[in-house]
């Protein structure tokens, strides 16, 4: 079975019922969130073995994320913190034009301060492929030093390397990101990037097809998807361009879509589907995703399969 | 008042809140559901008198069932059973793409063992009419066997039998089924089929209106009522042809919706109601179910009436 | 700042859950309503010093009133009674075509026989506005009169009257109403009406424009709001005649989205903005209230902006 | 099978969480009360068929009331109102030294103006033994003059009259209740009376043998049973004097305790019980009441015997 | 009416079902706590005028603060802060012998930065009395400067100062709250301090009396008081020493009790009520509060008098 | 770090509020029940490396028990089954007298066909120890095969075999324990009994310690541990007696307290624990169980510690 290693920063999630603001809510539900965690519990649940590298406080706060990942058969690689804490958001759900409003609570979290040597390698050189995004070098100095490192180790030991740009402007600005992945993206082997950061970011101006095309030129990628929301996705491999388009979704919660996306791309991609079958697993797993509460793509193959089937049935009785 | 009777099996439903699947639910509502007890449920609160009859386990499961029905009005006449176990049915709602999923534990029933002998006769043989579906016969061979006797006894004291062919493709085969019905459909009155069940299993390949027509010709049926989903439903007493459309809903539930149709019908035709009205109490029924959670169609006649105004008020106040 | 006083009943809401009907529901969800309270909540969340005057049942329930305002900010002003009791509403919320039922048990509230003599007068005669509805003169003759009485003190004190009316036919018929309503309206400067109202009430067979001009003219009005539900809203100030149409939501609880829209209209307006901007807030505080459970428009002034914006962003990451 | 029929009034119980205050709480419990349903719920489950006769407001929430005891087998004879409304009562349970707090809402029930002509005579006349309280006479007028012509009807027609005295501070003063008592006590064949209530209603002060001797002689009863709260209860039959102490429990909900305690009383003793199993089943099922949340206690006949058994096995597997 | 000012930090409390370790949660229950706005709401709901004083980050979260406060009455006066965070703390609840678990996570709180030149000076300069508590100084350097300057303030201006000790070991260390306490002690007039504290910050290894009368000496006291948890509490005030044992309570929720037992002392005390009194009103208030969740002491005076009653009613009906 | 692993049936808890009876309830809270489990979940929570081996229906239910047990750390090594079911236990909590009540549905489970062949071998043959209990052999005669078998693998693979009687009159009866467990015997290397089983089952009747001696003479123990409830535990490993009495409690829910026993004494004992200490551990471990909702002992090793330090302080703050 194909493994995948991911790395990166998990939050705790407490969110208010969808009606209800911050300032009179009596409960919040809690969920574990986070890119990468993402990626990994949905390419896990769809049948790649993964593992989850990250650094936590050891609190009941920070077992809660290991305990959440291994409940979905993802193995945890976590050096413990006595001193930080663990980040956190606060979401209020919100119908439109309401929409859904986070409170963002990640200052002084645990893996700010995670170096190469702390953190536990193995999975990472053995694995079939790496995954981090453009968060985690965003959250510190010492977070962008130490993703280059990983990306380099990986490249070292035959690890196929896949970044997603994933911009946060409320992390850092596009100056200082374009700088940043400039350092980065020579190390990678597999893109994911949306198309506005694509623009805003790597100061793109093409259309989707463009930009994949160049972007693999310009860090001799093996793989470039391109995201447009809910225009589709488009992948190129240095040879075939491949669209895909999104499927319609009575969504619950659109947070962890695109992690949902990239965890279905891989979980096919690395059991050596086609580009077509990657994508459509990638943007079936996004649209399950949106019936679900939580960051975590909870779905199961059975499931990716009715969505892509020509006539699914109804309820099976 | 008229008086309907129903015999059949009743389960425990568990569901889920609707964004949370089974692997991580922490909590499972509970209803009861159950072709037969939905349709007397519904027909009771429209104004029939309304018995239901079966064998159920004499633990606290089985007496919620009856105490579910009972508080709705429902007159219950139950054989307990010492030994069987109460069938279940896990349900994970879901909205689309996902869609709602059944997990059914319905093995090892009482009801699968019961017998005419057993079972209170008079609620049957003194009703106007007696309701059983395709679902009992298909859940054992004793109970195909006691179905036919039942609506023997029925026809033989004056009862008008209705039976609704509810094929359940993880019961039977089509094949089988078609021999069981075969046997049965000779001793209906009234009979109440989907289109779709009509072509699988009947093996009618015609339209609605030929459907109804060829199948009353066929069993000498007093009533035809074919159903097609969305698309409405056609009734045919053997002179006039009906056809009603549904009323559009935003759907909560819709579990239980063809039981719904049939309560409603059958309180209005029960009433001497037209083919119309009763058609319409039909879709009426059914389109108020669909936005109440449980199988149970928990409705009032004002709330029909409603439904069937021309222009129903906004919120009176 | 400006000041804003409101005087009206307040009642508590007890709120099935919106799939479960009151006969078989659990629990009930406590909230407060009532539209002069309504109004103030939402005025004072966005920027102006409220204060709500009313009379209660001097018991937790009647405390639940004034910590539920005051949790938001507005200041209460209330002579508490030691024998009435507080108006209750149950209410059934449905989806169509089910729709929702409300189940008034208001009858004997304090309110009913609060005197112009008992009542703090101080927050009326100093406010920059005073806030009533038709449904105050509809509950009691007392309180018909009372509303009289302190729409008159507010006049002589220089305090802006604004009057709302609110036709409830559940409360009195509309010969009765015209009859008081007429005492009333000369002692108003400002007036909310919904087209349907002034007709039914009023008389004014019209359109919107017309009947803001000829009550505008007929009752010596500063300023006339006729308001057509989702067919938006028209502002004349004897001058200029604005009209705005309504915002697409998706409704999660329509209660109090017309007390939304006077709120979210005064807070602008009374700050000296223009009758397009006032308009703009009205129904862009209406249009938010319908996403948040409960009678009260929780909202922010940033979620105003938000929705006026021209392009406004996705979830803030 | 004996039969049993109990008239008076039920009440909605709205009761916040155990740790929180009305003021604060979102959510209330739904149950129903009031002291003759409880004693009709409890006999019912406990093996005799009863009636509850009743006057209630046709609305969902009156339906409520019928729905309840209906689910727990009661049958129900009601005279349904358009005009009134259902009383109600909120609770605030509260562990000591906080004590439960009652506010209770009932004033213009329907039941207030219910008079013999308008009620279901049959259920009574037809009873083995009909149950009534010292609540229902103190409601109104109305109705203490219909409690008395109903316990007339009773006893002319052989039915067994049993009062259970509940004096209620909140409804009436002790010489009022002592004149109206003094009226209806002649009526009665089995007297409930705690002996708080014998002292302060009845004007006896003695030690509660003597009490039972006294007002057995004065008012030639059957059967007094003088209750004492924790100190247990005592029986009198004009012949012997028997004596019980109460169970031990861990308390979850104490109201209702008594009415459970009649209840058990009645299921045995109508069954031919002596007065020791009789006093026996009361207090085993008061005390089991007393682990329930709710007024209803909501017990089987297996619980009792295992109370009441020598060595009652732990969880049974 | 006295006046009360609290100064000091507040943090969102989100608390687990007592049953449910934080690994395995799906919701936390919020309420906000922190000493000086416990008796704060304490002392307004038992008839003091309260204002708490602080910094808060200006997010929905530091509204949830206010909106809390001003619920329960009590005004508030905050600098709104653009950068900080609200401290937090997690709450674990459970029985013996597993007993509660707290996790904080108060670091980085916008109250760390507070000067006393952006403080609301106002309601502290113009109260009858200021509390603080030694929390206060051990949160950051800043925070002790500001403590030492507000207790001057208030002292210059009239105001009585009023300070509880209440150590934190995991604030600060005793050594280093012995010093800053030092600097302070000159400044309080009336002094709250368990006696736990007075030994291991204070270093007096007497008795309770006798530590009472040494700090009234040495900081020359109005008024010291000393609490020794279940063995009760002790005052004196340079003339009589009054001992006061706890009152029995069924513990719901411990947390607060010791500022419930100062809020419900101030609130006698400001209203010259005796030292007998002022004792048996905090440790009445101090025992209603243990059977409440949250922090806060959501007690009424009519409670207060029912604890201090010589013999409490049960439920009054 | 030690290995070990468990063998035997899982059931699905769903379980009714404590307060409420199973007729009456509308949610049940879902938990993964079954003594092997439990222990592995135990010992693997306090440092032990476990794995649960079992066969399971392949459906969400069945997902759910490994997603249960993975979430705590222990590995699973699971069969899937087609065909069977999962099963389950409903429960009734209940304060005294009315007491917890099971109803089990446990028949036609998965696990009740398990042959040696098609379960996973590897983590029985290499563990440090193999944990059964007498449940096991007792749900089929397949299972009482299988049983012998694996004890009999382990044995012959140097791995220490655990066994714990835990008779359940539910499943069979003492004569025909008595004659599959004295096959099973002599295949232990480490019996727990209850005092109680070990006088119903194994016919001993003698006090605890004699029977500890005898038992470990008859079958040539390493070490036997007897039960005695609240009354303590006793172990002798052929040289000493140590004894060990139990821990007080409040109880939030005992099942699973015998389990967490064993988890706690393995998790001490296989670590080269003396009888001492592991006996504390266990008793520590089922006291911290009692006050957790749910089987399993969700316990951290510092709360062990602290249960265990002479003065164990209150919460930390």
């Amino acid at each position: 079975m194909p493994e995948l290693t991911s790395f990166g920063e998990s939050l705790l999630r407490l969110a208010t019922p969808p009606e209800t603001p911050l300032e009179t809510t009596d409960t919040l539900d809690v969920h574990v969130g986070g890119a990468e965690g993402n990626v990994a519990v949905a390419a896990q649940r769809l049948g790649i073995e993964t593992t989850w590298v990250s650094k936590l406080p050891s609190t009941p706060l920070g077992k809660r994320v290991t305990s959440t990942y291994r409940s979905h058969g993802v193995s945890t690689a976590v050096q413990w913190d006595e001193g930080g804490r663990l980040g956190t958001y606060y979401l209020e759900p919100g119908s439109e034009p309401r929409g859904s409003n986070v409170v963002y609570d990640r200052g002084g979290a645990s893996i700010r301060t995670a170096t190469p040597d702390e953190l536990p390698i193995d999975p990472i050189v053995n694995a079939d492929a790496l995954h981090v995004t453009g968060i985690t070098p965003a959250l510190s100095d010492t977070l962008a030093s130490t993703t280059e490192r990983l990306l380099s180790y990986a490249r070292d030991n035959g690890t196929t390397t896949v970044f997603d740009v994933n911009y946060r402007s409320n992390l850092w600005d596009t100056k200082t990101a374009a700088e940043t992945l400039g350092g980065l993206l020579p190390q990678v082997d597999v893109l994911f990037v949306a198309l506005r950061d694509a623009r805003q970011v790597l100061g793109y101006d093409q259309g989707p097809e463009a930009v994949a095309r160049r972007v693999t030129d310009e860090y001799d990628l093996e793989l470039a998807v391109v995201t447009q929301g809910e225009a589709g996705a488009l992948a190129y491999d240095g040879e075939a361009v491949v669209e895909q388009s999104t499927i319609p979704t009575e969504t619950v919660d659109a947070i962890g879509t695109g992690d949902a996306f990239v965890g279905g791309f891989l979980a096919a991609w690395l059991t050596n589907g086609t580009l077509e079958t990657s994508l459509k697993w990638g943007v079936a797993t996004a649209a399950l995703k949106r019936t679900i509460t939580g960051d975590l793509a909870l779905v199961r193959p059975s499931q990716v399969e009715r969505v892509l089937a020509e006539d699914p049935p109804k309820i099976d009785r």
